[in-house]
């Protein structure tokens, strides 16, 4: 089946990986940082949050560019404590940064019990549960939240003044199971508005507001408004409660870092930002061996738990934070790739061209 | 006016205070423990949460009568690290166990920038706020979550399996302002739904669920039903979300701090618990002065950000987590009481007939 006919393209995850190593390196970025950033994106197609891979590649190429980003920084702490770190990332990619933060959090969590890492000077640093991860595989349970621009409104407000400022948490389970939730404090990511548009189909009410302040149904309008609702949507279904979730994270990113934070972020678009973004992160690591003694055990058994519930509908089993993710894993190494879809794999094309790298080989 | 007349009686804070440790006292209840839980149950009714304040004094009071609370219990340390703590609770009240446990977490804060305390056999706690606000009077940000008897479903299942699961972050501002969310991580609580059952008027789609595990806009079934929904409502409206915010308020107790988790907590009635609660719950402190200085003067601004924001009703301004319940304490000192309901000094009329404590006195 040509490309074209298919809708979508196969490519190998070690290719796709490949692929991004190699336009950050032609994007003044040297190879162990590349690597780390490509290693994220591609983690995130794997999971299947395609809107978080290689899809945000561009952009981060187009921010090294015009050194609104510095692909070549490398992280500094301000100042420490057994148990905390304030670190500058030095406008430095949102992985480098997010992983030298995480890194220390664990290693604090490893002596004293607790890691957290603030880092202000920061860029979009990818999915949230990359880091939360991180911990999960040194044996913590990992927490991880940044600010980002400004696109979702406070309840009451008219117009936009928070990210959307996602949360994970992680924690292992045993023999490979665990908890890894990884979420948008608004109601939904853009992403799915645009998709509604594309299709021509409405969005629930709760999803996005209007010019007026009012939310909408209409795909077209939410989208050009570009003015999200917090998670609970309207006042009346408690959507002040996501307000207050996306108002704790801009404190422990922004406020606590010393960084940017609410209507101070800059917009990001797709062209590349004029300036730098100075984000602020936060990275949380805990060590469960300081509580009581078999939490792996008791967190599966949990799941367990969860996932036998009786279900409203017979074909649709209650998951746990983390099961979409491992099915799309499962897919993607069936498959024997990711299924990207044929936009993306034109905008690789012209990325190659570009930069002058190899291109991408479908499966 | 009269008491019938008005509905409601209006009590000073402090005797409403007097009256709960009095009747704590006489219930099996040192002094100090008693005026530790008096104090929380005040604040909270001060605070507005009439639903957590003296309304909950008669559980408790059973609870104590027959033994499934002990009254009299200190808590004790487990396992120790500069930043963590293992406690358990000994069974004790809410307040002293959470008391205990967030002065630990502060002290820890102190001494290396974070505290993370667990507690297992506790009890019932209160409002999530009362231990945050603790941190915060410490110059502290603070964090405080509990796990609760099974009333919530997770997304796609027929039957409840978390409880409402209640998670607090506040954090000091300038001049005694500050930022503090406590939320259900439902929709909402049932004594929401209860009051549309009494109005005899339906419920929003998203807070509740039928027997058939399907949303219900009908408070009577709802109530009796007893299953709320996550904050999101369905999972097209991302309750999945609050579904894991949920699962996650479980993993941060019952599950390390080995207490009982999910369906494994007692039902709790109104005529008190046969059995020990053995609830878990999680107590952090983290000292923003590790961070970047003047933490409290950019929350400060973050705050004015989001309050003046433009409005989509300009009779309605754009609220900080916290700002309703700084309104309601106002409120409580210019009437110079707390307004209880007639059926609350009724119950109070009662408990102090069968406790043989001094009736509460009426402003």
């Amino acid at each position: 089946m040509s490309l074209a006919a298919s809708k979508q393209g196969l490519v190998a995850l070690e290719e796709a990986r490949r692929f991004m190593v190699d336009c950050l390196v032609k994007s003044k970025t040297p190879l162990a940082h590349a690597q780390q950033q490509a290693d994220l994106l591609a983690e995130a197609d794997y999971r299947g949050h395609f809107s978080h891979g290689m899809n945000r590649l561009e952009m981060y190429i187009n921010d090294l560019h015009k050194n609104a980003c510095d692909g070549a920084a490398v992280p500094t702490i301000l100042n420490e404590t057994p148990a905390t770190a304030w670190v500058d990332g030095n406008n430095g990619l949102g992985a480098v940064v997010g992983n030298f933060c995480m890194d220390l959090a664990i290693k604090k969590a490893k002596e004293v019990g607790v890691g957290w890492v603030c880092a202000k000077r920061s860029n979009h640093y990818g999915i949230a549960g990359w880091y939360t991860m991180r911990a999960m595989k040194a044996g913590c349970i990992g927490m991880s939240m940044t600010n980002t621009s400004p696109l979702a409104s406070p309840t009451r407000s008219k117009e936009a003044a928070l990210g959307t400022n996602p949360i994970s948490v992680g924690a292992p389970a045993k023999d490979g199971d665990g908890f890894v939730l990884d979420m948008a404090t608004t109601a939904v990511a853009v992403g799915k508005i645009e998709m509604q548009r594309r299709k021509n189909e409405p969005i629930p009410l709760g999803w996005a507001q209007g010019p007026d302040g009012h939310p909408t149904t209409d795909a077209s309008v939410a989208f050009d408004t570009a003015c999200l609702m917090p998670l609970g949507g309207s006042e009346l279904t408690s959507g002040y409660k996501g307000y207050g979730l996306g108002a704790m994270v801009e404190m422990f990113c922004g406020v606590l870092a010393g960084a940017n934070y609410a209507t101070k972020i800059r917009k990001w678009t797709h062209a590349g930002a004029d300036s730098e973004a100075d984000l602020g992160q936060c990275f949380v690591a805990i060590n469960p061996a300081c509580f009581a003694p078999g939490f792996e055990d008791r967190l599966s058994d949990m799941n367990g738990i969860l996932r036998n519930m009786p279900t409203t509908d017979p074909a649709l089993p209650v998951l746990v934070a983390g099961d979409p993710e491992r099915h799309h894993m499962e897919k993607v190494d069936k498959e024997g790739g990711l299924a990207y879809h044929v936009n993306q794999i034109k905008t690789c094309t012209e990325l190659s061209e570009r930069l002058g790298v190899k291109p991408i080989v479908l499966v």
